[in-house]
């Protein structure tokens, strides 16, 4: 049985509600969808936070209520972008489209065939994005209105502000 | 909620019905498994025929209808047994119990404190077993009574044994 | 029969008549020349537009008709200053000089006692850059002037300025 | 102008003969060959005692005299299949038909759809293949009527025998 | 017989009398100490003049005469926090306690349950900063009243000053 | 002031009396004794049971009453030997004599000039070697007799023997 499948990637530190949107916007047009958990192996950075794994409970939380048939696939960096589509592609259940609005994936996977599309940006407007969540979260400002409320909670389990303000510091060489 | 979560890893080259057997058992004592998918970043070799994208699908597909909450989680190897466990505490979420037969995976988690039950292996004699089955593959015997109907559909979409039988053929320098 | 062989490297992002102008000086020194193609794993990225492959390419193309006997390598980066000469040495046909203007290669090379020579640099202030051809391919204006048409050409096949600009869009996070 | 290019790799540990007969059938069907020089990041072993430099002369000078239009290039291994031939043709120029009797370099290439051509390889009953050459090197047999003169000299030039002798012997753990 | 070992980590880019007097403060509490040299694989760049080896003969000289038993343990970086500490922990003596003012070591022993202390930082005030030091070094002026006579010698030997003015001339792309 | 500086390089899986015995005939000859443990990263194998830090502290405990100026230093496989050398210097302080029975170590340092001398091996008939010891162990003989017994302390503190026993247990895929 065929199944229309696409590919949606980012580091997803943390998670936001523009992500979820963008994935409940995909999912209407899908059977399945897999995410790539980009840059998997970094954590405890300022601009990375959050561990592949803790990424995938934030995911699997965050989908759980709204039946999602989804695949999270942490897919670590090679540093080599000639190879970087051959490599999600042996890491991933077999896809037929693409969605992405990060300028190089969109090349990378434009140059081999595949086709993309982008989905909607407007909510950039209003805050969800990952560096602004973490900006709010080192601030102490409010930063949950911007994510689902499961990944909030996994967020608070694993002292994961604590965690970012900690690695925030300054260090003087 | 607390989750009770065991940590279950292989190479799944192919997930066979020992594998499955394992799982379903495990199953019972769980709330949801963590399923490793070790060596993911190899494929195309005689011992690892098959990619982790395959693997995750094999698996996928073979659970489908035994209702069990999971997650497949490519492993990739470090080369480092020193730091194993840590990265693959980073790739998941968190577990309380590991299940494994493997000496050397045994042997890590019992040294940094982590509990590591052993499935029953009765299966072995059954032929269930990754060499096995690949042998059988290459020398065009019966593979197919070892492995969920629904892996049988997946190596044969992929072409899974025609790859098998071509990269195992010899080559001389 | 000895030969005289100097070595040339460069990450040439793209190839320019800069270090066309070079090699022609070079040239009339030595035997043969090896050029060394730095950092050869690198591509899609505003700073590293080209493959190593097109690199090569480009550098072909643009000494065929100055009948310059030389050996275009890929190197790849190993992020490891103190092993790099001996790295670039297992890469190329042995040479008895270095020509290079870049300050960590001479230092490099001067401390193991290669004997490293500075070749003229006067065209940079003609604008023969791989920043300022980079700049000005993002900008659409003129850059053909200050590479071989052999290179323009070898861009223009592999829609080379369309990648770049696209890599350069800038991504939120 | 269109050219025809075609891809050959090896190990060439070292480039005999056999190589240098199938390069020059190759040659008669295309404008020019792009040489891959495989697991280049290796030498000083018993199995691959040249480096990628050495490996790169042996080509060069053997091929003087036939006048053949080619590229050596010197291909780091990934330990990654899946992603293999991904980084072949970032390194390399263009190529539209490969040439090998490797299965794994058959059936990598067959995936992504490229053309794969089998060259004959009748010589092999001859002794011309590296596993031969290097064992009668190590045994102090007649290995030079397996290679070309030009290569001959070059192993001699750089106590190829002596090191591959000194590397090949046993050490006590 | 019970050691009380501790572990202190730095890059020593050089090691300067800030670490000096950290050591013998944190000598006066243990039986022995475990000194990390961090970022062991890089040298020859602006942030990190002195390879791994440099770095373990400027910490051997410098404690010469203050008699505290320690190990100089070179330690590769891994790019991968999450592991970090394992890899520490397979690379030296067992140690029950660390010392360290960087936010990110203490988070990242601190996860593990491994107790951190923060030695003073008061000589902060006084310009004892690899920092410093190394802008002090290219800017010609005083720097050897910041580190011990012995690295200073060190340093000397080596050519130190030269090397790392030399690399930190800007080069143009 | 000048200090003949030796280099000596070895797994150390264990560390035994063959070792000892070669440490205290070079000190005879140096001042100071530079010891590389090599394959740094490896642990946890049949052929590798002890991680870096383990073999730190069997030497350093097996020296402490040898009173021998040394230095052990942790020294990670590159798996490049044409770079191997590099790698060593960058890691030590300089040396310039070389202690070595292996082939390929041998091999590597005269290639870059560096003096090589070869210790008296006739311990091996005693059964001091590496492999011999750990089959004991794994066969429950007598070992204890073959090492130092400050080294025998180690290996029973860190529960050496159980490990090696449980990771050579065979696994079926």
């Amino acid at each position: 049985m065929y199944m229309r499948r696409a590919f949606y990637i980012g580091r997803f530190q943390p998670f936001h509600l523009g992500h979820y949107s963008i994935i409940k916007s995909i999912a209407q047009d899908v059977d399945e969808l897999v995410i790539g958990i980009g840059s998997a192996q970094k954590s405890h950075e300022p601009k990375n936070p959050f561990t592949a794994g803790e990424r995938v409970m934030m995911i699997r939380h965050a989908l759980e209520d709204a039946d999602i048939a989804h695949y999270a696939i942490p897919i670590e960096d090679l540093q080599r972008n000639a190879v970087w589509v051959s490599h999600i592609i042996s890491m991933t259940p077999p896809f037929d489209t693409v969605y992405s609005n990060n300028p190089l994936v969109i090349q990378l996977f434009k140059e081999v065939g595949i086709e993309v599309r982008q989905p909607p940006m407007y909510y950039r407007n209003n805050g969800y994005s990952g560096r602004e969540i973490r900006k709010r979260m080192i601030a102490e400002e409010d930063w949950k209105t911007l994510v689902h409320p499961a990944v909030a909670d996994v967020i608070e389990e694993i002292h994961g502000v604590e965690r970012l303000k900690q690695i925030s510091k300054t260090d003087i060489d």
